[in-house]
């Protein structure tokens, strides 16, 4: 059986995911509150609902790719949303990276419902999404997850089961903290060394040999190097993520220092019109703090 | 032409580096002023000088490995040092991990006398040393560099020149940095995921496949989920290294709001009377601040 598709939030991630879920041979149906992004789309013959009401009354299993929480609030729980749309059994898939706390809050009132909730929050960005090599995290009851397993994997390629409800909202919240992390111990790396005289290419040449290797050099090695910050990942969207990180630690009673630190440099970023660069743009931060530009002799 | 090599202490990481460069069919003189390491290598066959300066004497290269500044400064530029015993154009190595800035003066005092000096730290551990596959971080000329290449081989088997003197010194300072950060962020992410129900296996899984992977979660994963720390690279050690790192950034100008917050958190662990075990154990130090053991429902 190839299931209808409804899909709620074709931005940036929800349109190329779209794509390739037509290209696997789904039937999808979409819905957007921004209309330019619903009629791009729309130009290459994908079929437009009205609300997210009408998507879940349309479609066998509803996927949101939204923003931030009240998006996937109102576009699940509202009056015109999912739930209000939606026949006993359906799965319901939210794909938005948001809080735990919400997601588990939404699987509870589907369940009341009678239907069937994912949380699949995914890793990879917008390039990601393009190739179909997405990672997906995933929370929720296994059988659920085994009957969303060949969708998934028309979008992602990693596609794991994580745990209960929430569970994929809370390992895309340690990744994040962990890729956060990481670009901070690059970047005072790299301003130490090059301030203390050395070349900036062979601390990472040296580093990605050992212990302190990662995939944060091995990716974004020349950006760092080069001070191309185009996103990739901007410093806004991680920033939100930090965000629900450290809500979610609020919620649990998780004491995070370092993430915590790390967030506020977000913040002095974003205060500074840096919002739209990529995440490794924390380099900067550093830069500025010690008054070095890496590579250079120059002042930052 | 075969060297007659001078080495001068011969502790955990030394005498397996004796051990190797004597596989690779170099004489070799030790001195060590704890008694007991050079006896151990004495029954094995290796002869040992009475001093620092005696080595020097005895030997074409000369090569340190030592605990810290002092007894470095006090081994090669001592009284009866190396310095004492040394002839023109002789190599004198420091492969011990010290501040850039005694490397460097090291350096200028032994080009006062037209000795050729280098800086070559070693990461690895003593398994590294016993296998000999440290990596090996070098600053100074680049002759001096290519005049020591084979040495170096019989020891290690990553083995870059960093730059002038003191880079080798700068680059081990990076790479500290960069492992101590990993740990940090693999920590602060288990203790959030664990605490919000996810298992952490799981969550080191995930985090493994894409841009959060590391060599810390690769080397150390078990570690963290067995709450196994057992050294490996002790927490005493390392904090000793972010002393060098922090000496060396304030040396310098540089901020480095991270490192120096990590440097408390393993201060706080050796006041704990956790100095012995390994640098993963930090996972110890949120689970603390947290109250949370990971892997467990039980309070930290």
């Amino acid at each position: 059986m190839t299931e209808r598709i409804g899909f709620i939030g074709v931005g940036i991630m929800g349109r190329p995911m779209v794509n390739n879920l037509v290209k696997a041979g789904y039937p999808v149906t979409i819905f957007d509150i921004v209309h330019a992004s619903v009629e791009e789309l729309e130009k290459e013959g994908v079929p437009a609902a009205v609300s997210s009401k009408e998507v879940a009354e349309k479609s066998d299993v509803i996927i949101t790719m939204l923003p931030e929480d009240p998006h996937v609030e109102a576009a699940i729980l509202g009056e015109n949303g999912v739930f209000a749309g939606a026949r006993a059994g359906q799965l319901v898939i939210d794909m938005s990276t948001i809080s735990p706390v919400v997601s588990r809050k939404i699987a509870e009132e589907g369940q009341k419902r009678e239907l069937r909730v994912l949380d699949a929050p995914v890793s990879g960005g917008d390039k990601g999404a393009i190739a179909g090599t997405l990672s997906i995290m995933v929370g929720g009851d296994a059988a659920d997850f085994e009957a969303a397993r060949r969708i998934f994997e028309a979008m992602g390629k990693t596609i794991i089961h994580c745990g209960p409800h929430g569970a994929g909202q809370v390992v895309k919240a340690c990744n994040q903290i962990v890729v956060a992390l990481t670009i901070e111990a690059v970047s005072e790396a790299l301003v130490l060394g090059s301030k203390a005289g050395v070349q900036p290419d062979i601390i990472l040449e040296v580093l990605g040999g050992g212990l302190a290797g990662n995939k944060v050099m091995e990716v974004r090695g020349p950006n760092f190097l080069n001070h191309d910050f185009e996103p990739g990942f901007k410093i806004k969207l991680h920033r939100k993520d930090l965000g629900i990180v450290l809500a979610t630690a609020e919620e649990y009673g998780v004491a995070l220092p370092v993430t915590a630190l790390v967030n506020q440099m977000f913040t002095t970023l974003v205060n500074e019109g840096q919002a739209e660069l990529d995440h490794s743009a924390l380099l900067t931060h550093i830069e500025k703090l010690s008054r070095h530009v890496v590579g250079t002799t120059e002042e930052a």
